[in-house]
């Protein structure tokens, strides 16, 4: 049995990333909650937090952005909970607060919360998990409350999303009256997995496994979504053709099943993750040994800096070996899903190669995202960037050659 | 002034061109014959020439294929031509003559003949010349005519395109009461020129200089011809976005103002061809002079194979000096288009380059199209190739591996 040092009982005192957490603590926490307002000048729009606002009934206004915006309020939130699980940013303290009292009264009664359904089609919610990112919302917020609570002791914002979770449990399952589904964009599996460990309430490791247990198999649920809301897409609200397979969502074959790294690489990441984790768990070694599979061919797939992704198309995989320079995607998000399945690795089995891959992506593709300044970002990591190129070749044009102030999809 | 001799009066007797001219005469001719009557197993279906006797009302049916379907009867029937100039391929003159009495029934009393928009939509035909290619037609079956013409004297599919030729310009041009307008892919006017050399009227001539005059001017016809169909594609059958500019169609702005090679390298080479001829026939410097930049330009997007269009997004010229390896596109189709351009000027100024250049993508791309039996081909010439990055790695899917039986787009 492999056991962690909680990450609240460890102090960094080194020369290299100490550095890196006083940035957060001090220029990343506040930047980002000018960009989040909307406040800061010549970056892409957020409107995440008045989003919240409208939902609340404190504003008024249109939604604005993606359909997963709320999420970038989670990640903000998540952010200032470990900066303060290590001391620093209390100053932060009340504006997370004040955050979570937004979202409590933005929460409709049944537990729902997300801002783009309520906003803009409060009939249409939970019935395309394809495509709609409401559960991959949700497991932001759910990673964020267990690592705020863990933080300050503070619950508000754990109830808040044990009842929005208790609320998908009611719905989803294996269960009588409940329906069969799974989410389009991974991550709920993961963070479920933390409520069970912030609660200690096994249904929600269970809904974790359910998730994870209905993808892939027949009837492939997002077909059995398609038909039912014959074909019409929430991203272009016209109907779209049904993709030819769900490879895209690693929903081809059941989880099990699954032997190559494929399809968005986010998705995958926090897929695999989320096997690891639950197949620890639960002893369950056919997750855990599908892991093992998948992770070796990670490897095969990984470039030099710990970035994964081949391809912008998709900004997915591709097939081993496949190492373009000037054309790879190598987001900066799949490399930080990348070190979240080594770590769960290295939970179940004590390999260096977990801790290498995550070292790998540590160093280079992830610290690399962040500017030093703490108010500039890199998407994506190619080994190559010739600015005219990115400006002129449409194949480069997810090159950035700068960094950005802000991210449209952050 | 540069005199050329007519292809009639060439007789190749060399070992390296005359066995390819005795493959189209005896393989390429009958095989293609086969692929456009839907003949050969495995291959892409063709119906080229069902749909024109579908439109001719010998035979009932849909119609099938792009919306230019039609010019790969006018391409075989000029390929037919060019053998029986050079004294081959007599056993195909019947064929041809039966095939030219298909359109003759097919097409409409006012001269029009297109089968996509007889057979789907007679009322929006002529109404979309951005998008549905009905000049580019005519404009191959031009070619074909005045190439039947020289080699049989048979004036039969001469006097079918100069009726509709009569009706283009009854519709389009300066004159009262006549459109502004010029197609989305360009070929017609390095094909009105053939008309008027081989009918001596001077009115083709001054057809194909207004498509160039009016290309790219304000208001632009492609914007205007949008509003007017209230963003209505005849590709997608639906409401589209409006293009952000008309590069891809090099009509961004006034040909004579353009110095770099731009968008689609098809339209564009096909484009600089017609600039080149006309501007030579009406001694316009302004047009000959914007080739000669528009050629150096050509020379620095140039592979040293002779192929052009370094990105396979919108098969299209991205910017001097990007040559990547593994994903450009280098059409075949555009290298033949880069001969006709390297000719044209060649008649204007007799430089060696352009006579190197038409030699560079012979003797590379363009020989490179066809296989050595005559029934097989490469759309795209990349000058890398691995099979299973064809396969999985989308950047590289325009990529094929082998060569293919026929095209669905050939």
């Amino acid at each position: 049995m492999i056991r962690e040092i909680p990450m609240e009982n460890v102090r960094l005192n080194d020369s290299f990333l100490s550095p890196y957490y006083r940035l957060v603590c001090d220029a990343v926490l506040p930047y980002q909650w000018d960009a989040l307002n909307d406040l800061v000048e010549g970056a892409d729009k957020s409107r995440c937090l008045e989003n919240i606002r409208v939902a609340a009934g404190l504003s008024e206004g249109e939604f604005h952005g993606f359909l997963f915006q709320d999420s970038d309020a989670a990640k903000w939130l998540e952010a200032v909970a470990y900066c303060l699980q290590n001391g620093g940013a209390k100053e932060w303290e009340a504006r997370a607060d004040e955050v979570i009292g937004l979202i409590a009264k933005a929460q409709r009664p049944d537990g729902y919360f997300n801002t783009y359904f309520q906003l803009t089609a409060p009939e249409r919610r939970l019935t395309n998990l394809h495509e709609a990112h409401e559960l991959y919302c949700l497991g932001h917020f759910i990673e964020a409350a267990a690592a705020y609570e863990k933080a300050t002791g503070k619950r508000e914002l754990l109830e808040i999303v044990r009842r929005y979770a208790d609320l998908i449990d009611s719905l989803f399952g294996h269960g009588e009256g409940k329906r069969r589904g799974c989410p389009g964009h991974q991550e709920i599996e993961l963070a479920l997995v933390k409520l069970y460990e912030a609660t200690r309430e096994r249904k929600y490791l269970d809904l974790a496994k359910f998730f994870l247990d209905v993808r892939g198999t027949e009837p492939n649920t997002f077909a059995e979504e398609y038909k039912a809301r014959d074909g019409f897409s929430e991203w272009s609200k016209r109907k779209e053709p049904m993709p030819a397979d769900y490879s895209y969502n690693q929903a081809h074959k059941p989880v099990r099943e699954q032997t190559e790294a494929v399809g968005h690489a986010v998705r995958a990441v926090y897929m695999y993750t989320g096997m690891a984790e639950v197949g620890r768990l639960t002893q369950d070694e056919s997750l855990v040994n599908a892991c093992c599979v998948l992770f070796e061919d990670i490897c095969r797939q990984l470039y030099i800096t710990g970035g994964i992704g081949s391809t912008n198309h998709g900004e997915a995989f591709t097939f081993a070996y496949d190492l373009p320079n000037e054309i790879n995607y190598s987001e900066t998000c799949a490399s930080i899903g990348l070190m979240y399945f080594a770590h769960s690795l290295l939970k179940t089995e004590a390999r260096a190669v977990y801790a290498d891959v995550m070292e790998r992506a540590l160093y280079n593709t992830v610290l690399a995202g962040l500017g030093t300044d703490g108010e500039s970002y890199l998407y994506v990591n190619p080994m190559e960037v010739w600015p005219e190129a990115s400006e002129k070749n449409p194949a480069r044009a997810h090159v950035k050659a700068r960094r950005q102030k802000w991210h449209h999809c952050a």
